[in-house]
């Protein structure tokens, strides 16, 4: 799964770095910083994928998210304790059990049995579905799923090789593998000209990231 | 989950009966069959669903199957040995898990925690995702999956209450209660006035059932 953000593209770096024939997906679900999917091209060109596929379902139908309903703000300036312990409102019911599903539509319609998704339990603790608990079932859930599953012969792995990682951790390891973060994009909130707010969440666990490791975000904000 | 068919309008039909105020959801999901979403509209109205979403997904970009890849042709005419062991091509590669991802994210914005689905593992003991073992591990992934199933405070469930009738008791409970399954659409290769071949696999289970309850089909047929 690549949405063209930090996390996803340094684990598309990483799943390539380890051999894999890489096939990305990016899911347009009716975000509103759907300029991401943009970056996720460029990531995928960048980083020589496959095959790249981009897949709409509007999410926003069902509401209940600040990122698909456009009169539920997004949060800004929170401090690093709420962001690390409440689930906000930007959280999207379900999105990685969705995006998990049709990434297994996809492998299993390919004949491949390895699904990467770069899900962080450090930053977003608050988020159920970026747990190891969650992704450990939705594992066993897609080898009953599926015909392939079913056969046995071989087994679907759901990876997650940045779960466990600080923002700062997955930014050493994706320059350490010559990836280029101004390509990607992680602002909810951006302006017209795609450029990130610096403010919301995603933003604030970023900018830290960069600090933390010394080096300065290249993709533009706004007011700088 | 409401396709139109047969199946999930009994579901509906028994959801309703149960007492559960209904919001029926419907998935575009590229199915050369696409007319069954008339039907779903004409019995989310006749069941009085509160609510009636329907929700654009195109699996056809991942192929895989008879279903959604116009160059793979619709079996027909197959015995009922064959129906009853083999996965057939019109198998969708994890479409039930796509289908009930949707169902979960609709039904945590809705703040609702019971989700019905009308797989049936009798007739189609070949599609890995519509047997008990996969419904139970899509409910415990639910439930990890999700703010509200982590709160804990209530639980997610999935109901499959047709799961093991066969087709004639079920067409004996829709007809108990009052369904009118002239309003349904089962085939997988309907003609472009929508009557259904009389010879895919869903028209023969369907046409057995009826005929096995001494009822004749309501749904138009080619050539009749």
């Amino acid at each position: 799964m690549l949405s063209g953000g930090l996390d996803s593209a340094t684990t598309l770096a990483l799943a390539r770095h380890q051999g894999y024939v890489c096939y990305a997906l990016t899911c347009m679900y009716g975000q509103r910083h759907e300029v991401e999917v943009e970056s996720a091209r460029r990531v995928a060109q960048a980083l020589d994928a496959k095959m790249h596929r981009e897949i709409a379902i509007d999410l926003s139908l069902f509401g209940g998210s600040a990122l698909t309903d456009p009169d539920i703000s997004v949060p800004k300036d929170r401090s690093e304790e709420t962001l690390s312990t409440d689930i906000p409102v930007t959280y999207v019911p379900a999105r990685n059990t969705v995006f998990l599903s049709l990434a297994l539509a996809w492998a299993e319609a390919l004949g491949a049995f390895d699904l990467f998704i770069g899900v962080n339990a450090m930053d977003y603790s608050g988020y159920p579905d970026c747990r190891k608990a969650f992704i450990q079932s939705f594992e066993q859930t897609a080898n009953l799923a599926t015909a392939a599953g079913v056969a046995g012969q071989r087994r679907f792995r759901i990876h997650t090789p940045i779960i466990a990682m600080t923002k700062s951790q997955i930014i050493q390891q994706g320059v350490q593998l010559g990836l280029d973060y101004g390509l990607t994009h992680s602002c909810y909130d951006p302006d017209d000209q795609g450029r990130s707010c610096g403010h919301c969440d995603s933003c604030l666990l970023r900018l830290k990231g960069f600090e933390e490791v010394g080096l300065v975000d290249p993709v533009p904000y706004q007011g700088r």
